[in-house]
């Protein structure tokens, strides 16, 4: 038993394609190493779905952009919240990136319309106030006279940054500038949650 | 507030082709919905690996396959390992499926070689003795003089129902007919180990 192990190219697969695929989808978010073999196993299988997918992608692909006038996700332009009737023009949600429009629309009661940033104010990270699309939400603020906006940013210090930044451009006008509340989450249990919430959440405590 | 919310078509999307991609991709193993979409976004990107992603998928659905001989995944066939004069040809270890020499691979302290079933004996699921290799399995036993077959099956009903049949074919040879160890994992817990582990971990104690 002293001989030394026959090691193969391809790591442990013995197929250097089957390698190549683990490690492609090893690179999308939220895929480890174990999952991304799981799947790379099920797509090269008999009845692998591999065709259909690949499909799926290029469809995708060449049918969603954003839409121009509130930068959510889209494949008419403009959306069909932007060109909708039903909804409320003048309250008007920001949000960094199109994806954060997603768990609105779920929950569905929000009627109101969206200003997709495409980012938030980081100097460190070389984004300034011209970089992000400051004069097009003042302007839609006027044309749409909208009188709510609710800044639903991340509460990171560039989510932090980009509030007062909108805070300070709205100042004089007569706009009613709301954010979201900060709390403890819904069924979040008290023990686990983290120092800063907590204080938030007690800081902004309300009467009952 | 009373209007009602205007719902699209496409789901939350608004885009009836990234809904589409979600669902495929959530049909993948281990992919739940919150993975999918995060994965499907990442694809629809600007800087997407879209591309080299359905390029892998298709170089290896087309390159890779099992093995003739002992069934393992490979992409020249006979594989590396049954074509391997470094390892021993008399100990052979018998695996359910081609997934189950990655381990063993990986580990590489193993330097026999493999065989694979393809499958378990199943009555319930239709699965008989002929619908197995078994003959195959003993004509390798015959040509490479086996000596040692290592039973590799899932501890399952299906797994001891085909242990037993490989140990009735074996009857009367002078095989040396081993399985693999059952008993607590290295670094398991004692307190979160199931009952039958820790039984079987007891009944097949050792002297110190």
């Amino acid at each position: 038993m002293k001989r030394p192990v026959d090691h193969n190219d391809g790591g442990e697969f013995q197929s250097p394609a089957l390698e190549n695929l683990v490690r492609h989808l090893n690179r999308l978010p939220g895929l480890g190493r174990k999952s991304a073999t799981r799947i790379a196993l099920h797509l090269v299988g008999k009845e692998s779905p591999a065709q259909e997918l690949e499909a799926a992608i290029t469809e995708a692909r060449s049918k969603v952009t954003n839409c121009s006038s509130c930068g959510a996700i889209t494949e008419s332009d403009p959306c069909r919240i932007c060109t909708s009737t039903s909804r409320d023009a003048t309250s008007v949600c920001v949000v960094s990136t199109a994806v954060d429009v997603l768990p609105f629309e779920k929950a569905g009661f929000f009627q109101g319309k969206y200003f997709v940033l495409g980012g938030l104010l980081s100097p460190l990270d070389g984004v300034r106030a011209r970089d992000l699309p400051f004069e097009r939400l003042m302007e839609r603020i006027e044309a749409d006279k909208v009188q709510e906006l609710i800044i639903a940013l991340d509460s990171s210090v560039e989510g932090e940054t980009t509030s007062l930044y909108i805070q300070s451009l709205l100042e004089g006008k007569d706009i009613n500038l709301t954010r979201l509340a900060t709390g403890i989450p819904v069924g979040g249990a008290l023990a686990f949650t983290d120092e800063v919430t907590l204080q938030r959440a007690y800081l902004y405590r309300r009467g009952v």
